[in-house]
């Protein structure tokens, strides 16, 4: 590193993917490698082996526009900064939190180089190890109406139901949302055919990986948990039975006149 | 590798990302240095140096159904065998197509080693080089209408914009399908406030990289080609000026009541 740039901070956001070490990408491991500091959810940090002079600032999950704060100020300070997000940090993530933040903070914060590395989003990795039910075209929605209101989350199922979107659900259900999967189910009801395929994908790429494949009329939503990722077929959606291995689950590309 | 897994083909569908090499994972690496046969479009072949024993069987992109029989074929054979994808190859990409095929197929296709390596996909690189633009719910379609009807493509702009998802478009121009783009911005038009921001990126992660900003009312469909995937905010996606900087973009977490 030139002598000149010593002082200069920097902040990467980088995603660390679903969760297994071999869905990381170089520039992701290069970017953990530069770091001097490293801020995110307490369980990102904890997937890391820190270097010498690493130093991790873990936090909960409630917390991010404090610790983007925080990591853009230690930045400003001249660290080599790094925030982790899980899967890719622009999906439901901390790349959006760091905007926020650096459009409400200090003329500092707009000065900083900040750069954002994607990462494998637990939707990529929950199609990829079922086939492909996101190979038309689909819609990425999160569950949770700690920031937006629900009806809003209502009227967005409803017409990406009519629009004939696969859907991809983030934040299905966590301990102080109990009833938004099971309500989303219930509106797709209203709207789709009851055969249409539902996956639950549970801490894909991860040691405890489960998928379960069920229909929207017999899906329940206590099978899912906060590691879960939602994917609702669409009905062009084909389940390719295989002896003695799991089913293919693909979208065909092709829809008929 | 056992004496006794010799004979046992498989076919591993591989994301290579949008084009950088170090955007590609550890686990797409291993995939690629295992195979004996690689199939795919001529141009990603092309990003890959092949080890001795491995054979590229390079093709032209309008192909996917052939191009996945003889790969699977190749399987049945024995081959370790990777298809190679742009991006991530359940997103418009092989997946899908290799899952067709194996449907369609005889037996022997549906009792292969089958297996699937997300990648980085076009969307997810593009809105993290210019921000988070797609930080909140989103739709992913594809602009082309050679395998669907163009009346359902405009259905589902039109449900996309009622929904107020951002969206990124995938094959939004080719020589063959000139009109489609501008088609959709003028429906979209119809639909949303002239202001919204509109982002051509292009071969993203590449050399000669570009991202361009607009509007929905100033966006024309002649920046795009074939390399571009464009990204459509949302009436709360914000632009951030910074000094000496390109804009930050960024979809806000939060929607107010």
């Amino acid at each position: 590193m030139a002598t000149g740039r010593l002082s200069t901070g920097r902040l990467s956001i980088v995603g660390l993917g679903p969760g297994d070490a071999s869905l990381l990408t170089d520039q992701a491991r290069q970017a953990l490698q530069r770091a001097d500091r490293l801020y995110g959810y307490q369980p990102y940090l904890d997937r890391l082996q820190l270097a010498e002079g690493q130093q991790a600032f873990p936090s909960d999950n409630r917390v991010e526009a404090e610790r983007a704060r925080e990591a853009l100020t230690a930045a400003c300070e001249g660290h080599q900064v790094v925030m982790v997000s899980g899967g890719d940090p622009g999906v439901f993530a901390m790349a959006s939190a760091v905007c926020e933040q650096i459009e409400a903070g200090p003329d500092a914060f707009k000065q900083l180089d900040v750069d954002i590395v994607p990462g494998i989003s637990a939707m990529l990795a929950a199609a990829a190890a079922c086939g492909a039910p996101l190979g038309n075209d689909f819609c990425v929605i999160s569950l949770s109406n700690n920031l937006k209101p629900w009806e809003l989350i209502e009227h967005r199922l409803r017409m990406a139901a009519r629009a004939g979107f696969a859907m991809a659900f983030y934040n299905p259900v966590s301990k102080a949302r109990p009833w938004q999967l099971g309500q989303a189910f219930d509106v797709l009801g209203e709207e789709l055919a009851g055969d249409i395929p539902v996956i639950f994908s549970r801490a894909i790429s991860r040691p405890d990986q489960q998928i379960r494949v069920s229909t929207l009329a017999e899906a329940q939503a206590e099978w899912a948990d906060m590691s879960t990722l939602i994917i609702i077929g669409t009905e062009y959606t084909r389940i390719i039975a295989r002896e003695e291995r799991s089913p293919l689950i693909y979208t065909p590309r092709r829809i008929p006149q």
